[in-house]
Formats: C-alpha cells, structure tokens, sequence
C-alpha cells in the first residue's frame, strides 16, 4: 500500500513519530512561509504543514490544486490548535495527481449547486463530506439489516434479475433482448423469493430492481435497490414485528458507528416504537374524511394523503395495514374474516412508503382466481403457479425500498441524492 | 409464527415437552399401527411418530404425501435410535398444504435426474438436502467476504447496472430498451468501483452481472454474481494479498458455521496458503510448452491449458500473473519496467479462473491511449476519463465470479448447479 496511516485518525499520542499518508487536497491556506494543506481521506480531514525550509516539498505544493492526489510523508505533531488535535509537518511530498482548476463543483465548502448539477458532477459531489457521511451510514444500515436477519436464522438468496414474466403484470417493466428474445428486468424479487420461503423458510435478499417510471419526484428511481424478505409459517403480523426489529437493530448501529457521519449530516436518528403504529386502511380513510379529503373506500392512499395522516396522527413511522384486496398485488392473502380486506400493509415514514408487504396466497386454486380476476394470464404464471402442487407453505414477506429508507437514516429528502449514480428517465450517464 | 420450534434443533433435553413443528414430508414408513415421518425443516429432519390410538391424526396421515406441508404439535421423547436422539409423538397433526404425487424429482433419495430435468423442476431439487446445504454454504460465504472487508475499513457501495457505454468493448451486451433508448445491462461494476475508489478508497461489491454467453459450458452463466473489490493507493500486489486474506477468512468460517452443511456435501474445505503460489505468465508459458503444448507469448491461457498447469503446479489454487498488455482490458496498468507486461493477475481453482485483477492506469492520457489502441471510442469513455482530470488516485481491484468461487466451498462441479435459478442461453425459467 502506498498509504500506511489514514489522516483523521492520527491522533496527539503519536507525537515525534513518521506517518505516510495520502489523499484528495481539500482546502490550501498560503502564510507566507508556511502552507497548511487540510488534507481528505476516507477518514475525514487532517491538516498537513509545509515548511518553507523543505524546499523541494515547498516548491511542489506551489502548483497544488484542490482535489489534487498527494502522498505524504511527515512528522505528527501535537498541537492543540489543528483539526483532530495534531499537525503533519511534510518532509516528503509527491503529486499523485494533479487536478484541473477551476473544478465543476466545490468539493470543500457548503454546496450551492442545484440537484441536477450535482447529479452531473456527481463523483466531486460524492467527495463532498456530506455524501461520503451517506454512503458509510447506507453500508452501515445494510450491514445491520443482513446482521440482525442472520441472527434469526435467515438466508441469503441471489434471484434471477432478468425474468420472462412481469410480476405483478406488464406496466413499468423494461424489455431487455436476450438471445434475441424478449425478456424483462424483474421489478422486484416477489415469485422467486416466495418460491425459495418454500425451500428454507427464512430468505433475504437486497439487489437491485427496476420499474420504468414515468414520473419525475423525489421518491422514484428507475432503478433502486429492493431490500426483500420472505418467511414461511409466517403472516403479515410476524413480518411486520420482523421489520420492527430490524429497523431498531439498524438504528442502533447506525447510531454507535457513525456518529461522526451523523454529525456531518446534523440528522437525528428517530426511535423505533416497538410496536410501530399500526392503523387500518379504514381508520386512514376515516382520518382523511374528517379531515375534509375527498376519498372513500377503494381509493390509494398517496403521497398527498399521507402527509395529512403523518400530521393527524403526529407520528414519523406507522403502518397502514388491511388494504383493499382488490389495491393489492395477486398473491396477497384475503383476511378469512372479511375477504375484501387483504392481510397487508405499508410502512410509512413520513409522506413515503418505505415498504409494502402481506401474508401470501398459497393455494393454487386461490392464485388462479385472483390472476383471473385481475385479468392476468395464468399460463404466463405457470413457472410460479407449478409448484403449489408441491407442498407450498403458509408464508407472508414484505419488500423495503432502500434508497426511501435511507431518507430516514440521512435525513435527506430526494432518492436521487441517495443513489449513488441514480438513474431516471432522464439520468443514463453517468 | 405458525411454528415454534425447529424439527432438528429439539434435542432429548427437552424429553417430555411440547413442541409444534412444521415442514415437508421427506419421508413416511407405515408400520401398521404407527406411522413414521420424516419431517424436514430449514434445520434438517426430525421423526415424527403417529400412533393408531391418536385417531384422528392417524386417519389424516393416510392421505398423506410425500413434500406435503404439515403443522405438528407433539411430545418429545429421548430415543437412542431415532434421528437426533429423539422422536416428537403427535398429538395434533394439520395438512396445510398436500402435494400431487407422483413428484417429477425425488427430493428425498440420491438425486439420479440429470441437469436439464433438476434446473427444470428446480424448486424441489433446491428442497434437496444437499442443494439446502450449498444455499447455506453460499450466504455464510459471501456474508464472511463482506465481514473481512468490513474489518478492513470496506464501504459497501453499490453502482448502477443499466448503463450507457459498453466496459470493454460492445461484446456479449445484453441491450435494454430504457425509455426508448438502447442502453445495456452492466458486465461488471468497474468503471463505476473505479471512480468511487476514488471518492472512499476502500470499496466493495456483490451484485449481479450480465454477459451474453453463446457458449454452454460449466463455467458459464449469462447472469452471474459478481464480488468485486476495488482500492486506492494500492497495486494488484497489495489486491492479492487482500484476495489470500479474504479467502482464507472466508474459507474458516465456512469451516466452523457449515459443518453439518460440508458433511452432507461430503466436501473438505482447502487450506488457503498464504501467499497462494503466484506464477508469471511467462512461466506458465514455458510450462505448457514443456509440456509438449502448442503455445506462444500472447496467447491466452484457458480451461485445456489451465487444466496442465493444475497437474504440473500441483496446486488447487494458484494466480497467473504479469499477463501481456495488450491481452488485458485498458484500464489496466503496464508494468513500468517492462510495458508489454501489465500489473495484473487471474486466480486460478483447479483448471477455472475465478478471479481477475490488475493496477489501474489512473492517467487519463494513458486511459485515451489505451482505448485508443484497442480500437474504442474515446468520447464514449468520456463519462469515466472525465473524472481523472479532477484528481484520479492510483488504484487496483479485482473482481470474482461468485458461483465460480462456491466450486471451492462446495465441491459442486458446474456453476449451474450453484446460481439457484441459473440463466444461460436456453434458460429463462423457472
């Protein structure tokens, strides 16, 4: 390795001693004789000194440029003043790489730069503190959620990202051309993850998933990241404590490793309520009447609705549960007590959905009829309807959208910041 | 949950208690007044015993088939000569789900069903105790790669997989039609890693990738996983170190967490040497020449000749290094001593590359001039160089085929076995 020390991490107690680093030029300040570089690595920030006495040193850092690549060699130094409580004082410096002035966008200061610039500029804007406090804390979340699943016996699964049916029917799917036949790009893992609760019981997966969406808001991507989970002799109920405990599990990792990155973001992580609150598709309903919103029975309950609801009910995180059977996809199960409600929910935080999940149909008989009714066609499903004729057990799961979630982990507001190249109907590039 | 207790995990501890059990059917003996069923859950097989004097049960049990789902309250009794050390006698038997027999492949027997017939009745293969095990081995695998590079201060990233620009050249591009544009699924994450190597220095993925395979061998998958690493201020020497040591991680824990798994795979996990035997290219060369085989300096080196180098070398596992430049994609680096020689490696298991890695050009003139002189379009990279303008640091990576490496962990011989719904020029469904 070219580094031995990563610069933020260098602390008072290592006075007197040499340390090699390198990293990106964040900011330069000239004083004359000296020039103090604070310098940016996957740690954070450390200020590097440069004395005019080291005249070859001295000389090089003359044409620095911010985001130019430096290695670094030096003595640490104890000095209260500097950032992390010590200074580098170069004996040896090497331009790795030289960037060009001016950049597209500043790197160092607070961003003034529109979604669209940032978008465009995006690897100096992922340079920017704020987006790498981003991507730890998403690593960090996604390392949790897998952790906690484990612990309670689940599986990691790997599903077929290109299929040949649409799941839940044509809409939004993108065609790919395999082997020149037409085929698609699964919208969500749904078939296969249920398929393989009926093998190991207790499945996760989180990859990739696509929906070719027309609109253009901060919630929607054409391509997100789908964190699923199915479980057999499970219903919606169990899921949904799963999901409770998982997202206390995430929350609290998150809050003990990144600290730091919280604090560059200034975001508070909420408290999972165990239970999360749960109200029904018919209080919602209720709620929004009172509240003068024009909606009954049957209708969605969007984006605008839930912003009513999140006030009405002054709570970050709750759940919608018993939808419409009809609102819902065809293998959701019908409630046996009432089988125009289905046993299914979302989990909202805020305005968003950040999840959908239900218990499951697992007769085939009862999957046929509710293709049917939906008017899909059922010899298209054959591949997922087959093996209900072999032992498929009761199960229930919910799908996670995770760029949405993060909003709750970063505090930003728009998915298009949280993926880290997103891509929309305008976005292929880069 | 329907269940509380997992079949194989009840222990003669427990003699006398109740438990409820759920599962498939593996088995049923009949010995007249009792019925003997092997039950099989994510944890294994337990015996149920169902006694003529528990009538209604009994009568149940006369319809019942093979991989049907059943639901199982039951006292434990401690019995030397059952499974486990214990059989559950029924007092409640529910069918929740009753499977059609005859079944198209016998889950419960050696499997005597070829490729085509078990990858087309897959979910009951995957029902099979040995495909459970390699499930298992794969998530505790892949999980320990990712806790290695956790611990070495790895961010999980995860990059986008439609995208507009072929990696390496237009071939074996699956094309996707995004909004009414040709855009292609990703062959592998590495212009993407690459810049974000240069945003956190330390970056790791496993996602999947696509390549359009005309070729129908054991080694060859359209969709494939790809594990993929990538680290700045580092050369393909410090990557095969982190490979050896990530390898071996993984290679223990497998070891300690799936020895019931490796034991039903009757597979023996290798010892990862560190350093694992690293050749020259050149070396290689002379080898198979001595070996009577028909080779020159520029030619690849594939499965035939890979399958000598295993019986000369007398190693399962070994790097080929220092492959020619012009052999190798353009972004990887030439040696500076020696330019027709690039910083470079594959790891070989057997006679079966499942790894590739190199030093990365982070000079964006010599990025041009490698496209350039592979006959690529420039200003079709422009996306990628633009970034080394602003501060590129030097870089290495590697990237692994995953099912290629679970070959390792499971002794399975054909990665068509291994992905769970394997994709490849005959095969969109199941």
């Amino acid at each position: 390795m070219l580094k031995s020390d990563f610069v933020a991490e260098i602390s008072p107690e290592q006075d007197g001693k040499e340390v090699t680093v390198a990293g990106w030029v964040h900011t330069i300040r000239d004083l004359g004789g000296k020039k103090f570089i604070l310098l940016r690595d996957r740690s954070g920030l450390g200020q590097i000194v440069i004395d005019k006495s080291n005249t070859k040193a001295f000389e090089l850092s003359k044409d620095l440029t911010q985001e130019s690549v430096i290695l670094v060699k030096g003595i640490v130094k104890a000095d209260k003043r500097a950032p992390n409580g010590v200074e580098i004082h170069a004996n040896e410096l090497e331009i790795l790489s030289k960037a060009k002035a001016p950049l597209p966008l500043d790197v160092s200061g607070k961003v003034n730069a529109d979604l669209d610039t940032r978008l465009r500029e995006r690897l100096l804007d992922l340079r920017r503190l704020e987006m790498e406090a981003v991507i730890k804390i998403q690593s960090e979340a996604i390392r949790a959620f897998r952790e906690y699943l484990y612990s309670q016996k689940f599986v990691e699964i790997f599903t077929p990202k290109i299929i040949a049916t649409a799941t839940e029917g044509g809409a939004q799917l993108f065609p790919v051309i395999y082997f020149g036949k037409e085929a698609f790009l699964a919208q969500s893992p749904q078939l296969y993850k249920e398929l393989l609760a009926g093998t190991i019981e207790r499945v996760f997966e989180v990859a990739p998933a696509w929906r070719a969406e027309e609109s253009d808001t901060p919630y929607h991507l054409s391509e997100f990241l789908s964190a699923d989970i199915e479980v057999a002799f499970a219903d919606y109920n169990d899921i949904m404590n799963i999901v409770e405990n998982t997202l206390d599990f995430m929350v609290n990792k998150v809050r003990n490793n990144c600290q730091k990155e919280l604090k560059i973001l200034n975001h508070t992580l909420p408290e999972i309520k165990k239970p999360i609150r749960r109200i029904t598709y018919s209080e919602a309903i209720e709620i929004l009447q009172s509240a003068g919103v024009n909606i009954k029975f049957g209708d969605d309950i969007g984006t605008p609705e839930q912003r009513i609801l999140h006030q009405k009910l002054n709570e970050d995180l709750y759940f919608i549960i018993d939808w419409p059977s009809t609102a819902r996809p065809f293998y959701t199960r019908r409630k046996s007590n009432n089988p125009e409600l289905s046993e299914s929910f979302d989990l909202i935080y805020r305005w968003v959905e950040i999840a959908s999940g239900s218990s499951r149909n697992y007769k085939r008989e009862v999957l046929e009829e509710e293709l049917k009714s939906r008017g899909l066609n059922i010899a298209s499903f054959e591949f997922f309807l087959k093996w209900f004729d072999y032992g498929m057990p009761p199960h229930a799961g919910v799908g996670i959208g995770v760029q949405r979630l993060m909003m709750l982990f970063t505090g930003l507001q728009n998915v298009k910041e949280i993926s880290l190249f997103p891509r929309d109907k305008k976005r292929l590039v880069p």
